[in-house]
């Protein structure tokens, strides 16, 4: 918990202060001690999770302190919504290169975390600042009600799948940055400040009988579900949600490829009834974020795309590998 | 939570799929989902405390792989020890260096894992595999009764100052690492093998007034006990309990310095009322711990050493400095 030396002491206080006021009631303790201390509502359980940025392989080393900040923490409440949790509170374990400009970089950081923390009401709780190659990890909690939580192993047979918002915008982003051609700011946006989709999620609960966020690419996230739920998801891949800013940059071969591979997009995928098809919408409405009806689930395995005419289209890549 | 590909699913399922039973009725869903769900029992509350490790900067490249757990995770079970929290659960966030042998580095990590978790009763409820410089990052989650948590900022003046075990001894194992020379099988051991005084903690629940763990040394760690309560901590110096390894490896002078500033002991300082001494006495006894009575707490600020006569002894090194 924010080990102790005092220069670490004096850069937690200049950059951090801000960040670790106690702002919610189920906060009882912030940094400064061993530990920090949370409570848990009566009748809720605790989701976590938790997942690491090293500069020079998730991001590059020198990308905006504000993006890396957002693309961090959004990756982890991406995970929380993807088990219909409430955001809690959150730990961030940072290093820092004492022979880069901790200054240059803290400032900025600091203040666009500060603003995400208010944002998604998901205060600090504690931490850790070391030095060594520049990388972080927020571990992130949320609460969800008892035994309500939007797992990965629900999906059953004859369910329709869903997902929210667009899909391969941040894969398009990415290309657009790494290509050096023309760039368009609705996909670079989706790539650098992606936000995750917890309002629906939580809306999701009761509803969705199963759900994943897309951080891998479409058919890697939903062979997840498919295999935790022992079952086959099948795509169609004309219903597939490509945006117009999407479409615009690339060839719909390109567009279509980044929506089913690409990674990054952060938004939910998830699985419900036939009978729940009026609730999703009204989900969707309520939650003023775009549902797509993509596909349904079979009895088999593993997940396939069909194209308008019932044929299966062969895919060749199968998401992001993180190692 | 353990990002998603094949490269990552088979290294987990290789090295990992020991630890992450679900062994405690409070892990609700472990690894393989968005994130993890635990329950805490009514009338507790949680303590969470995270720490990063990095090669080359908190062990060399080639420390022995179980030595890098047993620390690493130790560092943080230090933490929840000092709050008298029981473990509940933890994350790992790893990040390994893809250029380097993975394999012959995993298995004696993850083995060695495997015995800490089931000897701490902590389960592993979620984490992350990333490629990057060698690192981990452990989050350990405890509970404690609601309210009954140790903290720093409970010192009262008149308190006596305790601690745990003997002093000094990771830091003459350190030296003796670094040195080259002859080493000593007690103070080596305290160094890469430590131990967190778990038990101890907990029973000093509703004793101690204030607590903390000695991890940047001594009077580092007290000074944050003192800042924290507003009051001032005298030490005896005469009074620091030192091992008989120690004391037949060092001169007495460093002997003192390692107690004094010698960080990665891991024993707990602690301050209670002078009433409590026969209860102090009795949780020695009963978590079989020496504890020693090494000071007092007075009015006023900062930490001081003073000998037998009363004089006050200065001191010049105030801990490591992790930053």
């Amino acid at each position: 918990m924010m080990t102790d030396s005092r220069r670490e002491f004096s850069i937690i206080q200049q950059y951090f202060a801000g960040l670790i006021t106690t702002t919610s009631p189920a906060i009882l303790l912030g940094p400064g001690d061993d530990c920090g201390i949370f409570s848990v509502p009566a009748g809720q359980e605790v989701c976590i999770s938790t997942d690491t940025l090293t500069a020079g392989v998730h991001f590059p080393l020198d990308a905006a302190p504000a993006v890396v900040a957002q693309r961090a923490l959004v990756a982890n409440l991406s995970d929380l919504s993807a088990m219909g949790a409430c955001p809690l509170t959150c730990t961030l374990a940072l290093t820092l290169d004492p022979q880069s400009s901790t200054d240059v970089w803290l400032a900025p950081f600091a203040d666009h975390l500060r603003e995400l923390i208010d944002a998604y009401a998901i205060p600090l709780i504690g931490g850790n600042l070391s030095s060594g190659p520049l990388s972080l990890t927020f571990t992130v909690l949320g609460t969800v009600p008892a035994g309500r939580a939007l797992r990965r192993d629900g999906a059953q047979v004859g369910d329709d799948v869903y997902i929210t918002g667009h899909l391969g915008n941040a894969a398009g982003g990415l290309a657009q940055l790494q290509g050096g051609g023309s760039r368009s700011p609705v996909l670079l946006d989706r790539y650098q400040q992606p936000t995750p989709r917890l309002t629906t999620g939580m809306a999701l609960l009761g509803m969705a009988t199963g759900a994943i966020d897309i951080s891998d690419g479409l058919l890697a996230d939903l062979g997840h579900v498919a295999e935790r739920s022992d079952v086959g998801i099948e795509v169609a891949l004309e219903q597939l949600p490509l945006s117009g800013a999407l479409l615009e940059n690339f060839d719909l071969g390109r567009c279509r490829e980044f929506a089913l591979a690409g990674g990054d997009d952060y938004e939910l995928a998830f699985t419900a009834g036939v009978a729940q098809r009026p609730s999703v919408a009204a989900v969707a409405s309520a939650t003023q974020v775009e549902i797509t009806r993509i596909g349904r689930v079979f009895e088999g395995d593993g997940v396939r795309v069909v194209a308008a005419d019932g044929q299966i289209v062969p895919v060749a890549r199968h998401g992001y590998a993180h190692f």
